[in-house]
């Protein structure tokens, strides 16, 4: 991409609003504009990125044998009365009537809608167990929103449920989706550590966060240190086999969220020297709740023995967008932010440091050709600005690698090539960057 | 993918409700489901095909230079109130008020939200021209929802939107566009004739339609027959050079929808035998209505003698949930669906004659591998039902070919290889099946 051709607003400015530093640069960068209170329109980086991120969930909730599909934003106020959920769910949940005085909600998560598409046309046991989801935007009516992303009203998020005959089933669908999270966090860069969490009004027994650890975070986490560097499991992970060793591996060790700490337990089960306390963002939150909805939408199946079965239920979301603002949390510096290589919205900035001249205007032609038909996705400053600003731009919006070409370095036939998060630069032939970048 | 992991519920019965025949088979062959009136739920299968349908708009609007990024479903009434629109738009706008009673909407296009993005932040000419497009769900209340996703109240649309300095470059920018729509509409297997068409509530003075031809379609046109069979523009068109003879091509010729047809014209300009009256779907809406959003809106940039400069707009509408019925209206017949290529789920289906008998699995297993290996998307129906059910399956999901394997064939060393389309069936060695679908 020609940045001449792109839209790529930066801010030299620190905008005033911003209390946390990704949503700082997420403003500074490009990445978004506010168009509402807790509402943002995603400007070409950020949407990027967004489908990135979306795309690494996809990738593993497959991986985990969960199928896609996509419910609508609006939902019927009558689903959510059938729950029993519609009164009790306060001002956050979004109230619309439409035109001819039908009430109506812009949806804040799915269980009622999947349980309605799933109750019918799923009519016999044999066609257990299974997990659908979905990516979709979602509508909180906060009362305050703030930091960016993080707290947004309107939000992209992946939610799945799974349906199974017994809660013994269930549990291995839960464990499918803990460890599908492992993987989907951890391909993104992050220390997600699942933490015991309380159900909240989804409902249930089951519950865990998953929680990046930033100094930002809104809420405290208590936990076993060695929860923090666990490696993740590896793509030849056999969802269709037993998991419970690889979830016991760190359900076994010390984690909970401040509503469900027990500081007795915690110095207990912990070595002094083991214990973190820290602050945490929630980038996902998984649950099991039975027949808490089965049971009043009547969502039943004929079973083996041939009587109705009740289905068993979890859910499983993921804040989509707010992973965006907890990987700049977890990944920046001074300058700006640091992308991930899985997430970044380009793998590489080619900066030309004199658009309009021949020689370098042909070397940095020849660099984009060869970098983009080697399947790279370049980002190249071709505008008549000065090396200053470029180079701050290139610096704020954190691609991984910077290629810098200019008339000086071409006379000795040299570029020089950046990685943006060590700052290491190195002076190289044309033919030995292309070499490093392409591998 | 196995179709026992997968969730497509097929209905049998032919749904009462649905009027025409792409809603009847979109509910059959397990597409989509109404959730509320207007309101569908895309399923697995409905899912994929959305987002063939969306990746080929993508594809085009990129080759046409716009620049993706993404604006939120809900808009604030501020905006609407600042371009004059709010009150004069009517009933099919959702009203909303959110907590603290500020009045919001469920956007039904995206004209003033992007002219606010692009006042924000670009200030100088140099930063002209630009087209950008977003992919996302519109709300429009319709009275009466009907025809399934064709007239539905909350749908996919993918809305463009160019900024130039002049009218001249504006009809440039209208012209790549309508230039990709040609790309677009072909690449589905669609035959899209632009039409002279009313700008309705967008404004302006130059507006095109991009008609289907179909006996279900709402609105009557009139037409040179030549139009309907014209070649699509080449990948290889230059959308950085002259496209007025492509757009030319079209345009001379007459075609004009009802509000804009000319009876006399047409007798005059198109000979008897060339003249078309038919009935069509509307795909694509394109429109130039100038400095409509940008005088009220006060977007302006600095030009190149230093005095202010209204942006000149345009926008851009393809109505990309919509084209999953229209597709189906277009190519279907008495047993079900029959998907265009470039927007089948899958490519192939695989049938599984004998689940459970060890040799039949065993090849099916092999097959499924090796197309699967070779990039090919394959969904294959290993349950265990009987024939006829699977064939009928795969005949009302219309994949474009079926690979049916069974112990009779595998004796003698045979497949069978049907073509959707045309229903032609072959006997094949395994071997020379996999080579005709792998190619």
């Amino acid at each position: 991409m020609r940045l001449s051709r792109f839209f790529l607003p930066i801010l030299r400015e620190t905008p005033k609003e911003a209390e946390i530093v990704s949503h700082r640069l997420m403003l500074r960068a490009g990445l978004v504009r506010q168009m509402s209170a807790g509402m943002y329109a995603w400007l070409p980086l950020g949407h990027i990125v967004l489908r990135k991120i979306e795309q690494i969930v996809r990738e593993e909730q497959a991986r985990a044998g969960a199928v896609e599909l996509l419910m609508p934003t609006l939902q019927s106020a009558d689903l959510w009365r059938e729950s029993g959920r519609y009164d009790g769910y306060g001002k956050e949940m979004l109230r619309i009537q439409d035109r001819h005085e039908r009430d109506m909600l812009y949806g804040p998560t799915n269980e009622e809608m999947i349980t309605d598409i799933v109750r019918r046309d799923i009519k016999s046991y044999k066609d257990l167990p299974f997990t659908l989801y979905h990516i979709q935007w979602k509508f909180r009516d906060e009362i305050r929103p703030r930091f960016g992303v993080m707290r947004g009203r309107e939000f992209l998020m992946k939610d799945a449920y799974s349906f199974d005959l017994s809660e013994e089933a269930a549990r291995i669908s839960y464990q499918k989706q803990f460890v599908a999270y492992l993987r989907t966090f951890g391909r993104m860069g992050l220390k997600a550590v699942p933490m015991k969490a309380d159900p909240g009004p989804i409902g249930g027994d089951l519950s865990h966060e998953f929680i990046i650890l930033a100094d930002t975070g809104e809420s405290e986490v208590f936990c076993h240190r060695d929860l923090v560097d666990m490696d993740i499991p590896g793509e030849d992970t056999d969802f269709d086999g037993d998991l419970s060793d690889i979830v016991a591996g760190r359900t076994s060790l010390y984690a909970a969220t401040d509503e469900m700490h027990e500081p007795e337990r915690f110095e207990a089960e912990v070595p002094e020297d083991k214990r973190l306390t820290a602050r945490g963002i929630e980038v996902g939150h998984i649950f099991y709740f039975g027949t808490k909805y089965s049971e009043p939408m009547k969502a039943a199946v004929q079973g083996p023995e041939g009587s109705e079965v009740l289905l068993h239920g979890g859910s499983y979301g993921v804040g989509v967008s707010r992973l965006m603002g907890a990987i700049i949390e977890a990944s920046h510096d001074d300058d700006g932010i640091i992308w991930p290589d899985a997430v970044a919205p380009f793998h590489v900035g080619l900066i030309n440091l004199k658009s309009g001249d021949d020689a370098t205007d042909a070397a940095c032609d020849d660099v984009y050709a060869k970098l983009t038909n080697a399947g790279l996705d370049v980002l190249y400053d071709d505008r008549d600005e000065r090396a200053g600003g470029k180079f701050a731009t290139m610096d704020v919006i954190g691609l991984p690698w910077q290629l810098v070409i200019g008339p000086r370095g071409l006379k000795n036939g040299t570029v020089e090539l950046k990685r943006r998060a060590t700052g290491e630069k190195e002076e190289l032939t044309i033919d030995t960057a292309l070499n490093k970048l392409i591998g």
